[in-house]
């Protein structure tokens, strides 16, 4: 194919997306309908159903698609939509693995959406008066509506070309256990390695931007170690008058324990935790610090006022989440918590504790830490339950590769705009995968936005971020065909 | 009446008492199969049978009795049954108050109840093989059983006698909200203070015995102020990737605020919390380590080793029980508690905190240091909402009165041992109510045992004190006939 030829075809891509983005809302909102939550097992028809839904989408598109089974009768699991798309015989740059995922997590709290989150709503006010026109959701940006930027590209490609991809070789991995933690992904990739194994990079679209109207390119995200601790106290629930001072209290005890797990510069006291963590460049700080990233108004955003800027001393807002390890109480539990009082003093009490991790660290070794600290912290009298979720490996990944720049080049095309380079605090534990099992490099080139209410009531997806999400990933198909 | 005439009553008595025991049986298992649990609304019917049950019984003793409305159309209540016995004209003794409570505890949960909580179980093997006879049932003891134990008395001393209470002035107060925080107990005592007020002396059977066949008199009971209090982050709910590190998250700040309660002699630090503190005095301290208490049988017993020993420093297992406040956290609650794992750092976190007060510390007066010192305590960023369930005096009552020693010498009489003189850490709020807007002392005579299980599934009460205290009951009213 003659550059001319893909001059073309982009001309046309280009069109056929800017004519078609109504009918790509129309699609998203189809594929929104299908409560596809992966981690009850009530739904895991429509899990299929939204697996079906892209695997058609793809073949229509010119890819050979078709759902592949995860899991064993012990350990069910949702399918994953496997696809591939051969490339031109004059393809020369590097086969491309698409990874996305098609499940969302549960709605609840069901009662603090606004409309339900499985009945898609798109506020399509052009003047802006009701805020930037979007589509509300579950799984509106989380992953479908990302996942749609990509479907969307290829679907104007093989309009525009003939070709599944526009002839750029590609193998596309559309997951549906991302939000139940992924439990079959690692044996599925052990399983498929002759089939998986020759894509040279992985694109992920499952990040944000910098700030709207500001695309960035994500080069590192966190990994993951999620536990649950329970301590356990007496053999039943005991009356707190009775009882009150005579024994252990298994909440007061388990908030003892916890309460160490930082000092007071905030940081985490687990012998050894901070043993693996790459030190933040200077270089990288500098970048960092240019981005313009205003602390204030991100907690504005949420609620919170300027004196919530807290976190490990020593370190910025921006490096606290790109570059440094934390500690989270996700959850917690004992005892009565109903309305009222009662006077009780339970048999045990739980939390969950989970840890966000950066390269080089390993989330293995931090429970392992983490459970012999809480059996070093033992409250005499009781004992631990110490369960652990798994979690997945933090992933910094190289910024001088030519596949990186061709992106940065095609999102600068798309948005009229160089991306920055940012990373981000989130965990997206398949790069982690890739890159061990199979060496591969990721670019996530996502456009999702920091109140776009990821896993919480009234999740959003905002059309303009669609829009550029939707030409960069058609950019890039360009970029890759002149690689 | 004549001395004479007395103990040819006093012996007609016992020997229906002792001939009686089936058909006392019989009637308390009638009485508990009344689901009287006052904290949820669906069984108020259930209450008002309880308490008619009760009156019925009472009138048939010759007792004027009725059932006085209590609570307001917003704010309904259970009634409370009234009796009064006018006195022989000869009765030269105090005006009783007799105390007790009709209403039981929720009973879940159910699972763990080995017969139906109001299908009452009477386990009456003699040869004791399956353990002690006794009835299991919710409200077994608490407080059906205990009152029974006075219904029986009564109606015995009615029948030898001819007159209600065998001609000691009396009145009766059972209450249906024991269960639910009393709340309109208050305003009853207030708005019927001519009636109650002309009562010397109140007469409570709702606490312990020291142990199997060791009958005691509790001369102080501990107070209880009851708080919730909840942390504020966030106006919504974060994602623990984007947020984890860089602002407060409400669990594991409230986290590192509540551990902060007590130091590391299990003091509680609160400014002034000890300020009202009575010392205790060598002499109790002396009666107490006479008892016998033997704290590493007493904690087997719920399933901890010796070494769950613990609490604040300096003071000994019984000590810190019956005469040292506490702090218990009685519930806590944040963010994802169901199974697995959500990556969520919630908008709120939220714990119950009580008190147990002794004498002459004020529940008002604390509840107001420790919200004080919440506030003092603000993690940044976070706000607070600090709640007041209320709570209840402490009361230390006078171990040299003439009625306690009538109460003495009829446990003696009855049981053919002296009472012990012990304390109890749980809180009977109606005997400070009654000290503060009547002036009454209290006399504490109780029959339960320390593993009834009260508050508990599988509640009972042993045959043996049902028929200790009924007995003693009987010799009172003798008692007082002499005073």
């Amino acid at each position: 194919m003659t550059t001319s030829a893909h001059s073309d075809h982009l001309a046309k891509v280009t069109s056929l997306l800017k004519s078609g983005q109504a009918a790509q809302v129309r699609e998203l909102i189809d594929w929104l309908k299908i409560p596809s939550i992966s981690t009850d097992p009530e739904y895991a028809k429509a899990c299929r159903d939204a697996a079906q839904w892209a695997s058609d989408h793809l073949g229509a598109s010119g890819f050979q698609s078709s759902l592949r089974e995860t899991g064993s009768k012990d350990s069910p699991g949702h399918p994953i939509v496997l696809a591939h798309a051969p490339g031109a015989p004059d393809y020369k740059g590097p086969h491309i693995l698409f990874y996305g995922h098609y499940d969302v997590q549960p709605a609840d709290p069901l009662e603090l959406w606004n409309s339900p989150p499985f009945t898609p709503k798109l506020v399509d006010d052009p003047s802006g008066k009701d805020g930037p026109p979007r589509i509300i959701a579950r799984g509106a940006v989380d992953d479908k509506g990302q996942v749609m930027m990509f479907l969307s590209a290829m679907r104007a490609w093989k309009e525009a070309s003939g070709l599944a991809a526009g002839g750029v070789k590609m193998t596309v991995l559309l997951e549906g256990e991302e939000e139940s933690g992924s439990v079959h992904l690692d044996s599925f990739i052990d399983a498929n390695k002759a089939e998986l194994g020759a894509c040279k990079v992985c694109v992920i679209s499952d990040t944000g931007m910098l700030d709207r109207g500001k695309p960035a390119i994500t080069y590192g995200v966190r990994g993951l170690a999620y536990t649950e601790v329970i301590l356990h106290g007496a053999n039943q629930d005991l009356h707190s008058g009775m009882w009150g001072g005579k024994s252990p209290n298994p909440i007061s005890e388990l908030v003892k324990v916890l309460a160490q797990l930082w000092d007071k510069d905030r940081r985490i006291t687990i012998p050894g935790f901070y043993d693996r963590v790459r030190p933040i460049a200077q270089s990288e700080r500098d970048e960092w610090n240019k981005l313009g990233i205003n602390p204030s108004e991100a907690l504005k955003k949420i609620g919170f006022p300027p004196d919530a800027n807290v976190g490990e001393s020593g370190y910025s807002f921006t490096e606290r989440e790109w570059a440094r390890p934390t500690a989270e109480l996700n959850g917690i539990h004992g005892g009565y918590t109903g309305k009222g009082a009662k006077t009780v003093i339970p048999s045990h009490a739980s939390a969950k504790v989970s840890f966000r991790l950066v390269a080089d660290q390993d989330p293995v070794e931090i429970t392992k830490a983490f459970f012999k600290w809480c059996n070093d912290h033992t409250p005499p009298g009781c004992r631990w339950e110490l369960i652990d979720h798994h979690g997945g490996n933090p992933a910094t990944v190289k910024t001088d590769s030519p596949e990186l720049a061709a992106a940065a080049r095609a999102i600068e095309r798309a948005c009229g705009t160089r991306p920055a380079l940012i990373k981000t605090g989130g965990s997206i534990p398949v790069a982690g995968s890739l890159k061990s099992k199979l060496g591969l490099e990721t670019i996530f080139m996502g456009f999702g936005l920091d109140d776009d209410r990821v896993h919480s009531p009234n999740e959003k997806f905002e059309l303009e971020c669609l829009r550029m999400g939707t030409m960069s990933h058609a950019y890039l198909v360009d970029e890759l065909l002149r690689m």
